[in-house]
């Protein structure tokens, strides 16, 4: 970023008060008879109405509509482990997101905690506090054992969004552009280079989606995950293939999908011209791809290509997920986010991209079309639709798997897209 | 209450939505631009920043106007131990009276804890999210080592309200009380009925104020606590008198204060008219007085009295103190609330009482006049100088006390009135 657009982050998150976000009444509070239902006396009842029944707090209190954001700060962005303070512009930012996006109001927590377990158990002695959980920026491999420890303790959704958030909008990208290129998925040979958070569960996700596991090789800092190294944790072990190759340069021959999660330039031109014909590369390394879209069309003029950034087609932005997923899941009261509702998001984005695009979409980005295609795989975050096609999917799907407390509303969604839009 | 109030409260707090809080933005989020400054990448800027130094975090986010209301449920108002989550409609209201008498920003948090320390481990790993913790509705004696281990634990402000809000507004009326009896607290003979948090900590800070801990008589369910006793937590000892009455009709005797903390009509008539001369009584079991108003008025004309209820004068209420508390320790950025702070509010408290009325406190309470005396003691909680008067006090005794980490400000305060109340 130049000097000018990193002032212009502070001054905006600093002027004219701190901050991004702020904390409103809903209920009128003008008299004393309004305080004095607002708390002592009148507050006693729903107290005592949610002591009768603990499923009365979604009734009388903002849990069933509010989601924390938590964080260790141990993998902030692409900065690595700042701590946990200098993450609350990232967890207040994601809150930012939430409500826009989704009307969902949130906090953000971040923990100073001494180890994994400490981690968990603190959130776990406050999770009820609301109606969900948004992990992020936590590191691998820690983030795995946190996310299914609190999964298994919390009898609310807890969902690391630098997994699966990342994952869902990723394999729907995916699917779209192996239609494009004349691909079915369940042949597709893939690269994952990178094996942290998102790169497990992006793989794990796309076999959910009818990819092969031993058609994936994922490679780490040492190369291929392969059945004869002994260096592997549990969550690389899963992708560990019986291979011969052992580089990048082995893995990539011939391949028809390549998924950088890793970092800038490390997919060469040379690497890519090993790719099998219409080659699908997500280089997602954010901001500097692992190669560079224009360089890769340089290289060849059938590559389907998409990346982090908002200044090229087809951008892999995690907030076309998680604003919508914990809706569908809040609104359908899910005890969980599962492996169904995940695929549920997925096709519903990778559905609405094949949907011609309201004008409306195409005036926020100033442009003149946007049509299924190459340079159009993935859904735009400031389409309005998402709202409706994303949460309805996953609360449809959350009902269908059993995991919803309360039935399918029958008008949706609860949120309506004026009430959040404006 | 009625049923019909019962019911007008659940209605309150599930119609039209459920709660009474909303998390709003202070920020635009119309283009992608804006979302680019309020989150990746322009947010990568105040993440470093804070990174860099962690007072930054007071700068770019919202935790120096934010915060955090917890509770165990342990001590819900007058129903007990209801656990965590049914005191969340508490905790939430707790938040309305931040924002509405203070502009301060809250959010809530229900803690479920296996024992003290775990409790107390949780909130000091997620402790620097905010700028300040409110405990609230913890029982005694655990409420005490919880409130301690974290004021030595964190370096904000940490603040039982039951114990230290309940004492500021009641030594404050306690004073104007004396004065008003013609005694001096110096010589003022004491009787507390009721030994918990709220007591130990009335009694602590009338001694702050000038009282003298050998003219205090605390008694708890078992009768005056005395030296020759052997069943005394570290809290109740602190009161221990050397004397041989043991009953409340032993300890009445010739008293000039009664301070009931304990439970309904557990004063009588015969021993109110035992004590001395002008007697002050304040009587703030809540809904139900240890002595009604009523009956202490035909008993003897000459009493003094507060309760905690809003249909009688002298509301003993914590909203005259805890959201200008904060506000004062958070615009100074206070490392604690110390004791010099909290004398400092009991004395603008009690000040601000012996002022005239403005006409538009007496409208809000319809009332003709309103003048210092018997019947008007404490001042309302809708007099809107008690933001600028108590909120000053408290931040000018931070700065001269030497726990400001912050000068006190040129105008003050920070928060306008206006801004506050529209």
């Amino acid at each position: 970023m130049t000097d000018a657009k990193k002032q212009a982050a502070l001054d905006y998150h600093s002027q004219p008060i701190p901050g991004k976000l702020s904390v409103e009444l809903t209920k009128p509070t003008v008299s004393a008879k309004h305080l004095a239902l607002a708390y002592s006396p009148g507050v006693a009842e729903p107290c005592r109405e949610i002591a009768r029944d603990p499923e009365n707090a979604y009734l009388y209190t903002g849990k069933g509509n509010l989601v924390a954001v938590i964080s260790d700060g141990s993998a902030i962005l692409g900065l690595g482990d700042l701590g946990p303070l200098a993450s609350k512009p990232v967890m207040e930012g994601k809150g930012v997101l939430f409500k826009k996006f989704a009307g969902i109001n949130s906090v953000d927590i971040e923990v100073n905690a001494e180890s994994p377990q400490a981690f968990i158990d603190t959130v776990a002695r406050i999770a009820d506090t609301w109606g969900g959980i948004n992990l992020e920026d936590i590191k691998a491999p820690e983030c795995f054992e946190i996310e299914r420890a609190l999964v298994e303790q919390c009898s609310i959704p807890v969902f690391h969004d630098d997994q699966h958030g990342t994952a869902i909008v990723t394999v729907a990208g995916m699917l779209n552009a192996l239609d494009i290129a004349g691909k079915k998925v369940e042949d597709a040979r893939v690269v994952c280079l990178g094996a942290g958070a998102a790169a497990v569960a992006c793989m794990k996700l796309l076999v959910s989606c009818g990819a092969r596991a031993e058609h994936i090789y994922m490679l780490d800092r040492k190369g291929v995950i392969h059945s004869g190294r002994e260096d592997l944790n549990q969550y690389k072990a899963m992708f560990a293939t019986e291979t011969e190759r052992r580089t990048l340069d082995d893995a990539i021959e011939g391949a028809d999908v390549f998924v950088g999660l890793s970092g800038p330039n490390l997919l060469s031109p040379e690497q890519l011209k090993k790719m099998a014909a219409n080659p699908v590369v997500f280089a997602c390394s954010n901001p500097d791809p692992e190669i560079h879209p224009d360089v890769a069309n340089a290289v060849r003029d059938d590559v389907i290509m998409a990346t982090g950034r908002s200044d090229f087609p087809n951008q892999v932005n995690n907030v076309l997920g998680f604003p919508f997923i914990f809706r569908g899941a809040l609104d359908v009261r899910a005890t969980r986010i599962n492996e169904e509702m995940k695929v549920a998001a997925v096709h519903a984005l990778k559905d609405l991209a094949r949907e011609p695009v309201p004008q409306e979409v195409l005036d926020a980005y100033e442009l003149d079309k946007l049509e299924f295609g190459c340079g159009y795989i993935i859904p735009t975050p400031l389409d309005t639709r998402l709202l409706d096609r994303v949460s309805s999917a996953v609360a449809q799907a959350a009902v269908d798997s059993g995991v919803a407390r309360k039935p399918y509303p029958s008008h949706y969604p609860l949120t309506s897209v004026e009430e959040v839009y404006g």
